[in-house]
Protein backbone atom coordinates (compact mmCIF):
# COMPACT_ATOMS: atom_id res chain seq x y z
CA UNK A 1 0.00 0.00 0.00
CA UNK A 2 1.48 3.77 -1.06
CA UNK A 3 0.31 5.61 2.33
CA UNK A 4 -0.35 9.23 2.02
CA UNK A 5 1.30 11.30 4.37
CA UNK A 6 -0.02 14.78 5.22
CA UNK A 7 2.06 17.74 7.60
CA UNK A 8 3.73 21.09 7.08
CA UNK A 9 6.15 21.31 4.12
CA UNK A 10 9.13 22.94 5.32
CA UNK A 11 9.24 22.05 8.87
CA UNK A 12 10.28 18.62 10.42
CA UNK A 13 8.00 19.46 13.52
CA UNK A 14 5.26 16.36 15.11
CA UNK A 15 5.37 15.25 11.45
CA UNK A 16 9.32 14.19 11.22
CA UNK A 17 8.51 11.15 14.17
CA UNK A 18 6.68 9.87 11.32
CA UNK A 19 8.55 10.79 8.59
CA UNK A 20 11.26 8.46 10.44
CA UNK A 21 9.46 5.53 10.84
CA UNK A 22 8.40 5.71 6.97
CA UNK A 23 11.74 6.19 5.72
CA UNK A 24 13.20 3.23 8.27
CA UNK A 25 10.59 0.98 7.73
CA UNK A 26 10.91 1.40 3.92
CA UNK A 27 7.22 2.20 3.44
CA UNK A 28 6.16 3.20 0.26
CA UNK A 29 5.01 6.75 0.74
CA UNK A 30 4.08 10.06 -1.06
CA UNK A 31 4.58 13.27 1.32
CA UNK A 32 1.79 15.15 -0.18
CA UNK A 33 2.30 19.20 0.97
CA UNK A 34 5.80 19.06 -0.84
CA UNK A 35 4.75 17.65 -3.75
CA UNK A 36 3.45 19.93 -6.84
CA UNK A 37 0.17 19.98 -8.84
CA UNK A 38 -3.32 20.60 -7.74
CA UNK A 39 -4.32 19.06 -4.84
CA UNK A 40 -1.08 18.59 -3.51
CA UNK A 41 0.90 21.09 -1.55
CA UNK A 42 -1.11 23.37 0.74
CA UNK A 43 -4.56 22.70 -1.38
CA UNK A 44 -3.83 19.19 -0.27
CA UNK A 45 -3.07 19.35 3.28
CA UNK A 46 -5.60 21.24 4.39
CA UNK A 47 -8.20 18.51 2.40
CA UNK A 48 -9.04 16.26 5.10
CA UNK A 49 -8.57 19.18 8.16
CA UNK A 50 -11.31 21.11 6.66
CA UNK A 51 -13.41 19.65 4.12
CA UNK A 52 -16.88 19.08 5.16
CA UNK A 53 -17.47 16.01 3.94
CA UNK A 54 -14.91 14.32 6.33
CA UNK A 55 -16.15 12.17 8.84
CA UNK A 56 -13.68 11.66 11.33
CA UNK A 57 -11.20 14.85 11.01
CA UNK A 58 -7.98 15.09 12.33
CA UNK A 59 -7.69 18.13 14.76
CA UNK A 60 -3.76 19.04 12.69
CA UNK A 61 -1.18 17.52 11.00
CA UNK A 62 0.40 15.38 11.19
CA UNK A 63 -2.04 12.71 9.89
CA UNK A 64 -1.47 9.88 7.64
CA UNK A 65 -4.07 8.44 5.04
CA UNK A 66 -3.74 4.24 4.65
CA UNK A 67 -6.62 3.31 2.20
CA UNK A 68 -9.29 4.57 3.78
CA UNK A 69 -7.96 5.05 6.60
CA UNK A 70 -7.31 8.38 7.92
CA UNK A 71 -5.15 8.86 11.20
CA UNK A 72 -4.35 11.34 13.17
CA UNK A 73 -1.91 12.75 15.97
CA UNK A 74 1.68 11.48 15.82
CA UNK A 75 1.69 8.70 18.80
CA UNK A 76 -1.37 7.13 17.26
CA UNK A 77 -0.25 6.92 13.63
CA UNK A 78 3.21 5.38 14.72
CA UNK A 79 0.87 3.23 16.83
CA UNK A 80 -0.96 2.08 13.63
CA UNK A 81 2.78 1.86 11.49
CA UNK A 82 5.06 0.23 14.01
CA UNK A 83 3.66 -3.09 13.45
CA UNK A 84 3.35 -2.73 9.48
CA UNK A 85 6.63 -1.39 8.85
CA UNK A 86 8.75 -3.51 11.65
CA UNK A 87 9.17 -0.73 14.16
CA UNK A 88 7.19 -2.27 16.98
CA UNK A 89 7.49 -5.47 18.90
CA UNK A 90 5.38 -8.55 19.30
CA UNK A 91 3.26 -8.99 22.02
CA UNK A 92 1.14 -6.88 23.73
CA UNK A 93 2.86 -5.59 26.41
CA UNK A 94 5.81 -4.67 24.85
CA UNK A 95 3.56 -2.29 21.90
CA UNK A 96 2.32 -0.84 25.32
CA UNK A 97 5.75 -0.08 26.31
CA UNK A 98 6.36 1.34 23.71
CA UNK A 99 3.67 3.46 22.83
CA UNK A 100 4.31 4.54 26.34
CA UNK A 101 7.91 5.96 25.26
CA UNK A 102 6.49 7.57 22.76
CA UNK A 103 3.79 9.29 24.64
CA UNK A 104 6.37 10.39 27.14
CA UNK A 105 8.66 11.56 24.55
CA UNK A 106 5.28 13.66 22.99
CA UNK A 107 5.28 15.53 26.34
CA UNK A 108 8.87 16.45 26.63
CA UNK A 109 8.71 17.35 22.77
CA UNK A 110 5.42 19.46 23.84
CA UNK A 111 7.53 21.00 26.47
CA UNK A 112 10.29 21.74 24.58
CA UNK A 113 8.34 23.45 21.90
CA UNK A 114 6.17 25.88 24.85
CA UNK A 115 10.06 27.16 25.54
CA UNK A 116 9.65 29.08 23.10
CA UNK A 117 6.12 29.77 22.70
CA UNK A 118 4.94 30.03 26.86
CA UNK A 119 2.00 32.53 25.91
CA UNK A 120 0.55 30.79 23.10
CA UNK A 121 1.28 28.74 19.59
CA UNK A 122 -0.63 31.58 18.37
CA UNK A 123 1.72 34.64 19.00
CA UNK A 124 5.48 34.73 17.90
CA UNK A 125 8.22 34.52 19.55
CA UNK A 126 9.04 38.28 19.69
CA UNK A 127 5.71 38.68 21.29
CA UNK A 128 6.85 36.38 24.10
CA UNK A 129 10.78 36.58 24.62
CA UNK A 130 10.87 37.63 27.93
CA UNK A 131 8.05 34.76 28.90
CA UNK A 132 10.26 32.40 26.59
CA UNK A 133 13.37 33.13 28.76
CA UNK A 134 11.92 32.42 31.95
CA UNK A 135 10.66 29.53 30.46
CA UNK A 136 14.10 28.33 29.38
CA UNK A 137 15.60 28.50 32.47
CA UNK A 138 13.55 26.21 34.38
CA UNK A 139 13.42 23.65 31.14
CA UNK A 140 17.35 23.59 31.25
CA UNK A 141 17.80 23.54 34.87
CA UNK A 142 14.99 20.74 35.71
CA UNK A 143 13.38 19.49 32.90
CA UNK A 144 16.13 18.29 30.47
CA UNK A 145 17.65 16.27 33.25
CA UNK A 146 14.65 14.91 34.73
CA UNK A 147 13.43 13.69 30.74
CA UNK A 148 16.67 12.58 29.61
CA UNK A 149 17.90 10.81 32.83
CA UNK A 150 14.39 8.79 32.54
CA UNK A 151 15.36 7.72 29.55
CA UNK A 152 18.54 6.89 30.15
CA UNK A 153 17.61 4.63 33.15
CA UNK A 154 15.04 2.82 30.48
CA UNK A 155 18.22 2.01 28.31
CA UNK A 156 20.02 1.16 31.65
CA UNK A 157 17.24 -1.19 32.33
CA UNK A 158 16.57 -2.80 28.97
CA UNK A 159 18.32 -6.47 29.57
CA UNK A 160 18.20 -6.81 25.95
CA UNK A 161 21.71 -6.21 23.97
CA UNK A 162 21.68 -4.11 20.94
CA UNK A 163 20.92 -0.68 22.76
CA UNK A 164 17.47 0.17 22.39
CA UNK A 165 15.11 1.17 24.41
CA UNK A 166 12.66 -2.09 24.21
CA UNK A 167 13.81 -5.35 23.61
CA UNK A 168 16.89 -5.83 21.24
CA UNK A 169 15.46 -4.18 18.35
CA UNK A 170 15.29 -0.93 17.06
CA UNK A 171 11.40 0.34 17.58
CA UNK A 172 9.46 3.66 16.58
CA UNK A 173 10.60 5.15 20.16
CA UNK A 174 14.26 4.82 18.88
CA UNK A 175 13.59 6.47 15.92
CA UNK A 176 12.09 9.13 18.10
CA UNK A 177 14.62 9.07 20.78
CA UNK A 178 17.33 9.95 18.13
CA UNK A 179 15.15 12.89 16.84
CA UNK A 180 14.80 14.59 20.46
CA UNK A 181 18.22 14.56 20.87
CA UNK A 182 18.99 15.92 17.40
CA UNK A 183 16.86 18.85 18.11
CA UNK A 184 17.95 19.15 21.54
CA UNK A 185 21.99 19.71 20.28
CA UNK A 186 20.19 22.08 17.38
CA UNK A 187 18.19 24.06 19.60
CA UNK A 188 20.70 24.03 22.80
CA UNK A 189 23.75 23.40 21.40
CA UNK A 190 25.53 25.11 25.06
CA UNK A 191 23.66 23.26 27.35
CA UNK A 192 24.23 19.77 25.51
CA UNK A 193 27.49 20.05 24.94
CA UNK A 194 27.96 20.79 28.69
CA UNK A 195 25.46 18.02 30.04
CA UNK A 196 25.36 15.76 26.92
CA UNK A 197 28.29 13.36 28.87
CA UNK A 198 25.85 12.55 31.04
CA UNK A 199 23.53 10.39 29.47
CA UNK A 200 26.29 8.24 27.43
CA UNK A 201 23.70 5.72 26.37
CA UNK A 202 21.17 8.03 24.84
CA UNK A 203 23.97 10.10 23.04
CA UNK A 204 24.94 6.04 21.76
CA UNK A 205 21.45 5.49 20.52
CA UNK A 206 21.22 8.74 18.75
CA UNK A 207 24.49 7.63 16.80
CA UNK A 208 23.12 4.08 16.39
CA UNK A 209 19.85 4.77 15.06
CA UNK A 210 21.92 7.68 12.75
CA UNK A 211 23.89 4.67 11.36
CA UNK A 212 21.13 2.66 9.90
CA UNK A 213 21.07 2.41 6.50
CA UNK A 214 17.56 3.39 5.67
CA UNK A 215 18.02 6.54 8.17
CA UNK A 216 21.46 7.72 7.28
CA UNK A 217 20.18 7.87 3.23
CA UNK A 218 17.22 9.65 4.46
CA UNK A 219 19.46 12.25 6.15
CA UNK A 220 21.43 12.46 3.69
CA UNK A 221 18.34 13.55 1.21
CA UNK A 222 16.78 16.32 0.59
CA UNK A 223 13.93 14.84 2.16
CA UNK A 224 15.03 15.56 5.33
CA UNK A 225 13.78 19.17 5.99
CA UNK A 226 16.92 20.73 7.66
CA UNK A 227 16.18 22.40 10.95
CA UNK A 228 14.95 25.46 11.09
CA UNK A 229 13.17 28.61 13.05
CA UNK A 230 10.13 27.67 12.55
CA UNK A 231 9.49 24.47 13.95
CA UNK A 232 9.65 22.65 17.48
CA UNK A 233 13.39 23.09 18.01
CA UNK A 234 14.34 26.44 17.52
CA UNK A 235 17.82 27.61 18.02
CA UNK A 236 17.30 30.91 19.56
CA UNK A 237 20.80 31.59 21.35
CA UNK A 238 19.44 33.73 24.20
CA UNK A 239 17.61 30.66 25.51
CA UNK A 240 20.34 28.39 25.68
CA UNK A 241 21.64 28.70 29.22
CA UNK B 1 -8.07 -9.49 38.17
CA UNK B 2 -8.32 -6.43 40.40
CA UNK B 3 -6.23 -3.80 39.11
CA UNK B 4 -4.06 -1.42 41.12
CA UNK B 5 -4.33 2.16 40.33
CA UNK B 6 -1.50 4.83 41.37
CA UNK B 7 -2.16 8.54 41.46
CA UNK B 8 -1.56 11.69 43.38
CA UNK B 9 -4.20 10.88 46.13
CA UNK B 10 -5.73 14.46 46.44
CA UNK B 11 -6.59 16.13 43.25
CA UNK B 12 -8.35 14.38 39.98
CA UNK B 13 -5.77 15.31 37.42
CA UNK B 14 -4.42 13.47 35.02
CA UNK B 15 -5.50 10.00 36.73
CA UNK B 16 -9.54 11.12 36.53
CA UNK B 17 -9.42 9.91 33.15
CA UNK B 18 -8.08 6.72 34.68
CA UNK B 19 -10.66 6.70 37.63
CA UNK B 20 -13.67 7.89 35.47
CA UNK B 21 -13.02 4.60 33.30
CA UNK B 22 -12.38 1.91 36.18
CA UNK B 23 -15.57 2.92 37.57
CA UNK B 24 -17.99 3.55 34.49
CA UNK B 25 -16.63 -0.07 33.84
CA UNK B 26 -17.40 -1.46 36.85
CA UNK B 27 -13.62 -2.87 37.39
CA UNK B 28 -12.30 -4.29 39.96
CA UNK B 29 -9.56 -1.85 41.34
CA UNK B 30 -7.80 -0.12 44.55
CA UNK B 31 -6.82 3.33 44.09
CA UNK B 32 -3.45 2.64 45.91
CA UNK B 33 -2.39 6.50 46.97
CA UNK B 34 -5.57 6.55 48.84
CA UNK B 35 -5.76 3.55 51.01
CA UNK B 36 -4.08 3.51 54.83
CA UNK B 37 -1.12 0.85 55.39
CA UNK B 38 2.10 -0.50 54.76
CA UNK B 39 3.15 -0.12 51.20
CA UNK B 40 -0.26 2.18 50.17
CA UNK B 41 -0.75 5.80 50.40
CA UNK B 42 2.36 7.77 49.26
CA UNK B 43 4.89 4.96 49.97
CA UNK B 44 3.25 2.86 47.65
CA UNK B 45 3.07 5.88 44.91
CA UNK B 46 6.33 6.53 44.73
CA UNK B 47 7.12 1.95 44.58
CA UNK B 48 7.43 1.69 40.76
CA UNK B 49 9.00 5.32 40.12
CA UNK B 50 11.85 5.20 42.12
CA UNK B 51 11.75 1.32 42.98
CA UNK B 52 15.92 0.45 41.57
CA UNK B 53 14.51 -2.93 40.66
CA UNK B 54 11.42 -2.14 37.92
CA UNK B 55 12.29 -2.81 34.66
CA UNK B 56 10.00 -0.60 33.38
CA UNK B 57 9.20 2.12 35.11
CA UNK B 58 6.83 4.52 34.57
CA UNK B 59 7.81 8.82 34.43
CA UNK B 60 5.17 9.90 36.11
CA UNK B 61 1.45 9.10 37.77
CA UNK B 62 -0.64 8.04 36.54
CA UNK B 63 0.07 4.35 36.26
CA UNK B 64 -1.66 1.11 36.39
CA UNK B 65 -0.96 -2.42 37.43
CA UNK B 66 -2.82 -5.23 35.94
CA UNK B 67 -0.96 -8.49 37.21
CA UNK B 68 2.41 -8.00 36.34
CA UNK B 69 2.16 -5.22 33.84
CA UNK B 70 2.83 -1.93 34.78
CA UNK B 71 1.32 0.81 32.42
CA UNK B 72 1.82 4.66 31.96
CA UNK B 73 0.89 7.43 30.13
CA UNK B 74 -3.03 7.81 30.72
CA UNK B 75 -3.94 7.37 27.02
CA UNK B 76 -1.84 4.25 27.00
CA UNK B 77 -3.58 2.91 30.17
CA UNK B 78 -7.09 3.60 28.51
CA UNK B 79 -5.58 2.18 25.11
CA UNK B 80 -5.64 -1.04 27.21
CA UNK B 81 -8.50 -1.01 29.92
CA UNK B 82 -10.97 -0.07 26.39
CA UNK B 83 -11.94 -3.40 25.18
CA UNK B 84 -11.32 -5.04 28.43
CA UNK B 85 -14.04 -2.50 30.37
CA UNK B 86 -16.72 -2.74 27.09
CA UNK B 87 -15.31 1.07 26.64
CA UNK B 88 -13.87 1.01 23.63
CA UNK B 89 -15.24 -0.63 19.63
CA UNK B 90 -14.23 -3.27 18.39
CA UNK B 91 -12.19 -2.67 14.85
CA UNK B 92 -9.03 -1.53 14.63
CA UNK B 93 -10.14 1.22 12.83
CA UNK B 94 -12.35 2.34 15.42
CA UNK B 95 -10.03 2.11 18.04
CA UNK B 96 -7.63 4.04 16.53
CA UNK B 97 -10.02 6.29 15.96
CA UNK B 98 -11.25 6.70 19.80
CA UNK B 99 -7.23 7.03 20.31
CA UNK B 100 -6.85 9.66 18.52
CA UNK B 101 -9.77 11.62 19.97
CA UNK B 102 -8.34 10.78 23.41
CA UNK B 103 -4.41 12.56 22.62
CA UNK B 104 -6.26 15.22 21.45
CA UNK B 105 -8.37 15.71 24.65
CA UNK B 106 -4.44 14.94 26.11
CA UNK B 107 -3.20 18.12 24.44
CA UNK B 108 -6.28 20.29 25.28
CA UNK B 109 -5.70 19.10 29.18
CA UNK B 110 -1.92 20.22 28.69
CA UNK B 111 -3.11 23.83 27.66
CA UNK B 112 -5.37 24.41 30.33
CA UNK B 113 -2.98 22.99 32.90
CA UNK B 114 -0.63 25.13 31.36
CA UNK B 115 -2.42 28.18 31.28
CA UNK B 116 -2.05 28.44 35.59
CA UNK B 117 1.46 27.41 34.45
CA UNK B 118 2.92 28.76 31.57
CA UNK B 119 6.54 29.16 32.80
CA UNK B 120 6.89 25.35 34.57
CA UNK B 121 5.11 23.31 36.55
CA UNK B 122 7.97 23.00 39.45
CA UNK B 123 6.90 26.73 40.47
CA UNK B 124 3.91 27.93 42.33
CA UNK B 125 1.27 29.73 40.52
CA UNK B 126 2.26 32.63 42.51
CA UNK B 127 5.63 32.72 40.62
CA UNK B 128 3.88 33.17 37.16
CA UNK B 129 0.80 35.10 37.54
CA UNK B 130 1.36 37.93 35.55
CA UNK B 131 2.15 35.49 32.77
CA UNK B 132 -0.53 33.26 34.00
CA UNK B 133 -3.49 36.46 32.43
CA UNK B 134 -1.20 36.57 29.48
CA UNK B 135 -1.76 32.84 28.55
CA UNK B 136 -5.63 32.74 30.40
CA UNK B 137 -6.54 35.23 27.63
CA UNK B 138 -5.21 33.37 24.37
CA UNK B 139 -6.58 30.15 25.54
CA UNK B 140 -10.02 31.64 26.65
CA UNK B 141 -10.11 34.13 23.16
CA UNK B 142 -8.53 31.14 20.85
CA UNK B 143 -8.16 27.81 22.09
CA UNK B 144 -11.56 26.84 23.93
CA UNK B 145 -13.32 27.32 20.62
CA UNK B 146 -10.42 25.76 18.49
CA UNK B 147 -10.48 22.55 20.42
CA UNK B 148 -14.95 23.05 21.68
CA UNK B 149 -15.90 23.59 18.13
CA UNK B 150 -13.55 20.36 16.68
CA UNK B 151 -15.40 18.25 18.99
CA UNK B 152 -18.45 19.75 18.33
CA UNK B 153 -18.08 18.69 14.95
CA UNK B 154 -16.52 15.20 15.64
CA UNK B 155 -20.30 14.98 17.20
CA UNK B 156 -22.39 16.24 14.18
CA UNK B 157 -20.71 14.06 11.83
CA UNK B 158 -21.20 10.84 13.98
CA UNK B 159 -23.43 9.07 12.06
CA UNK B 160 -24.69 6.65 15.30
CA UNK B 161 -27.33 7.90 17.02
CA UNK B 162 -26.75 7.99 20.57
CA UNK B 163 -24.67 11.21 20.91
CA UNK B 164 -21.41 9.75 21.71
CA UNK B 165 -18.37 10.34 19.99
CA UNK B 166 -17.31 7.09 18.30
CA UNK B 167 -19.62 4.73 17.10
CA UNK B 168 -22.94 4.44 19.20
CA UNK B 169 -21.58 3.22 22.37
CA UNK B 170 -19.83 5.09 25.06
CA UNK B 171 -16.18 4.57 24.73
CA UNK B 172 -12.88 6.34 27.49
CA UNK B 173 -13.08 8.92 25.28
CA UNK B 174 -16.75 10.32 25.97
CA UNK B 175 -16.02 9.99 29.67
CA UNK B 176 -12.62 11.75 29.02
CA UNK B 177 -14.92 14.83 27.12
CA UNK B 178 -17.01 14.55 30.31
CA UNK B 179 -14.07 15.50 32.42
CA UNK B 180 -12.60 17.99 30.20
CA UNK B 181 -16.06 20.30 30.10
CA UNK B 182 -16.80 19.57 34.06
CA UNK B 183 -13.07 20.84 34.64
CA UNK B 184 -13.61 23.80 32.16
CA UNK B 185 -17.00 24.65 33.81
CA UNK B 186 -14.92 24.97 37.37
CA UNK B 187 -12.39 26.60 35.84
CA UNK B 188 -13.43 29.18 33.83
CA UNK B 189 -17.07 29.41 34.66
CA UNK B 190 -18.01 32.86 33.07
CA UNK B 191 -16.47 31.96 30.32
CA UNK B 192 -18.44 28.55 29.85
CA UNK B 193 -22.01 29.95 30.92
CA UNK B 194 -21.13 32.75 28.17
CA UNK B 195 -20.20 30.50 25.72
CA UNK B 196 -21.11 27.21 26.28
CA UNK B 197 -24.06 27.30 24.54
CA UNK B 198 -22.62 27.33 20.89
CA UNK B 199 -21.55 23.35 21.38
CA UNK B 200 -24.67 21.83 22.84
CA UNK B 201 -23.92 18.06 21.39
CA UNK B 202 -20.87 18.40 23.66
CA UNK B 203 -23.01 20.05 26.35
CA UNK B 204 -25.57 17.23 26.35
CA UNK B 205 -22.63 14.59 25.68
CA UNK B 206 -21.37 15.58 29.66
CA UNK B 207 -25.21 15.07 31.02
CA UNK B 208 -25.42 11.94 29.23
CA UNK B 209 -21.92 10.32 30.44
CA UNK B 210 -22.81 12.01 33.92
CA UNK B 211 -26.41 10.11 34.28
CA UNK B 212 -24.94 7.00 33.34
CA UNK B 213 -25.40 5.06 36.51
CA UNK B 214 -21.85 3.86 37.36
CA UNK B 215 -21.19 7.49 36.84
CA UNK B 216 -23.75 9.01 38.38
CA UNK B 217 -23.09 6.71 41.70
CA UNK B 218 -19.42 7.78 41.75
CA UNK B 219 -19.54 11.34 41.14
CA UNK B 220 -21.72 11.22 44.00
CA UNK B 221 -19.51 8.95 46.20
CA UNK B 222 -16.62 9.98 48.08
CA UNK B 223 -14.15 8.17 46.25
CA UNK B 224 -14.93 11.48 43.60
CA UNK B 225 -11.97 13.81 44.49
CA UNK B 226 -13.51 17.87 44.27
CA UNK B 227 -11.84 19.96 41.87
CA UNK B 228 -9.48 22.30 43.71
CA UNK B 229 -6.41 24.37 43.20
CA UNK B 230 -3.85 21.99 42.89
CA UNK B 231 -5.02 19.79 40.15
CA UNK B 232 -5.22 20.24 36.44
CA UNK B 233 -8.46 22.64 36.01
CA UNK B 234 -7.99 25.63 38.84
CA UNK B 235 -10.70 28.41 39.44
CA UNK B 236 -8.21 31.56 39.35
CA UNK B 237 -11.16 34.21 39.25
CA UNK B 238 -8.62 36.87 37.42
CA UNK B 239 -7.83 34.30 34.55
CA UNK B 240 -11.67 34.13 33.69
CA UNK B 241 -12.23 37.05 31.10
Amino acid sequence: MRYEFYYWPSIQGRGEFVRLALEAGGADYIDIARMPGKSRGMTGLMRYLEGKGVKRPPFAPPYLKAGKLVIGQSANILLYLGPRLGLAPRGEADRLWVHQLQLTIGDFVDEAHDVHHPIGANLYYEEQKREAKRRAEVFIRLRIPKFLGYFERVLERNRSSGGFMAGGRMTYGDLSMFQVIAGLRYAFPRTMSRRGHRYPKLMALHDRVAGRSRVAAYLRSERRIPFNEHGLFRHYPELDG
